[in-house]
């Protein structure tokens, strides 16, 4: 792991927070984040839930810090929570409020210290009555364009900016990879390369805008030598609220289980590479074109 | 040039319209665009008042509406006005209002009743005290994300929404082309597969969103085989006042006039055929990757 020199004594500090949460030998875990600490923003339900669930169950040290507007109205989360209390710490966050990012950050830097993983799982497609994805340019709504590119964009890079330094902190400490993650959901059609049906403007332009902050953030990361590979997911279409209500046309075969789309992104997660910074994969691992 | 069946009608009487407009025979005019009518948006000073001067020069026949917040408050178009009194109308239109941009559609559809190119010339980049672009993640605002999206993402699209009729009634009658062109001004740091610097978070986000909205409507036109071909263009560095704080790093070779960078980009709208639509061009002709 490359550590600059300015963050010689972030790191010396955080060795010896780390080796605390270390000392059980580790498990033959299913997952290299292992005794790690993961957060999951956007966990209250659907494919932020299921991440939350699987990097709790696939090993038996990790801890995971899931968030959302109101972790109480969340029955997903209440379960794992009774499941899982000592692993599992629900915190508040609304990413419409950048005091509230920086509210979280300090949470968690007060009860770990650091970060080995960051999942940006939230994400708007439709609201009943006040967001629909348009068929045509001649839908298109200047308030629907500010609203998704505010929760689908702004909100996830400024968690991003508030969360850099225990990421920085955390790189590979407690796991057995060598960096720690950024994995901010996007979606294919957020690829302008691959926009060959049109419609959805709000949504794809905003993930498209996701998809440039990362991968400007993944620069800034790699020249300062931050063990941090901030990489973009598409989950297939998944079976999720999000979803639902755009279906019908959806081949059986490619409506995936959040089951199984979460079980594919947290092996692309657990095996990606310094290399891989920056880069935009799909669920099955291939490169999507920008 | 292709119409669909629905555009018959409007087909129809524009040709009258447009009949009144050409009944000079065609002059030796450098541009295709000859007798159209073109609008520039974002015409008060800089690339956008150079593009005006040029489509007012360089034939003796076409019409040119130039738009911007005050036009009473530019001198470059005071001037221009006072030259082409005739051929030259300018409007007031407002980007950040749906209402101002409905109205100056308007006005163009009362005095000509089409239009033959769009080029949307606004952007921001900095302003003093209030925008500066991002040298590091930490410096990110979300007050500055969302202002930038909204002035040069949202509002150059909303404007494409409302010249559409426009543009799909005026196609390439009463020129020397075949379709409407809309020219939007992008920009290279708005590649995301170029982006290898990192830095100015906010504009590249919003220039990004830019691309993937007018491909978006270009997906469309295409579909709907409406007459207009829709591009991206990315200027090179112009001396301009959006690019006066940051010019000391740029090679004095490649720092542009804004006259030899206008005639790069009127070249290239001129020779524009249907199947650039939706593509991303750079000053000399050369695609930019997404």
């Amino acid at each position: 792991m490359q550590l600059s020199t300015q963050n010689s004594f972030m790191a010396s500090s955080r060795a010896t927070r780390v080796l605390s949460l270390t000392r059980r030998p580790f498990s033959s875990s299913s997952l290299k984040f292992d005794a790690g600490v993961s957060m999951v923003q956007g966990a209250s339900r659907g494919i932020g839930l299921e991440f939350v669930k699987q990097l709790l169950e696939k090993n038996d040290k990790g801890h995971v810090v899931a968030t959302c507007r109101n972790p109480d109205a969340s029955t997903g989360l209440a379960h794992l929570k009774h499941q899982f209390p000592d692993r599992l710490k629900l915190l508040p966050l609304d990413l419409t409020l950048e005091t509230s990012i920086q509210a979280s950050a300090s949470s968690v830097k007060e009860t770990y210290g650091h970060l080995n993983l960051l999942v940006n799982a939230s994400g708007i497609l439709s609201i009943p009555q006040v967001l629909q994805p348009e068929t045509s340019l001649n839908k298109l709504e200047k308030s629907a364009l500010m609203l998704t590119y505010e929760i689908n964009a702004v909100g996830p890079i400024l968690v991003i900016k508030h969360m850099w330094p225990l990421l920085k902190v955390g790189g590979g400490f407690g796991t057995e990879r060598s960096t720690a993650v950024v994995a901010s959901l996007s979606a294919r059609v957020g690829s302008i390369g691959d926009n060959h049906l049109g419609g959805w403007h709000s949504y794809r332009s905003s993930k498209t805008a996701l998809n440039q902050l990362s991968k400007t953030a993944a620069v800034e990361f790699a020249r300062k030598k931050d063990p941090i590979v901030c990489i973009l997911l598409h989950p297939g279409t998944v079976d999720t609220d999000l979803s639902k209500p755009f279906q019908k046309n959806v081949p059986k075969e490619k409506l995936f289980s959040k089951e199984f789309s979460v079980q594919k992104l947290l092996s692309i997660i657990d095996n990606v590479k310094s290399n891989d910074n920056g880069k935009f994969f799909a669920w099955d691992g291939q490169e999507i074109p920008w």
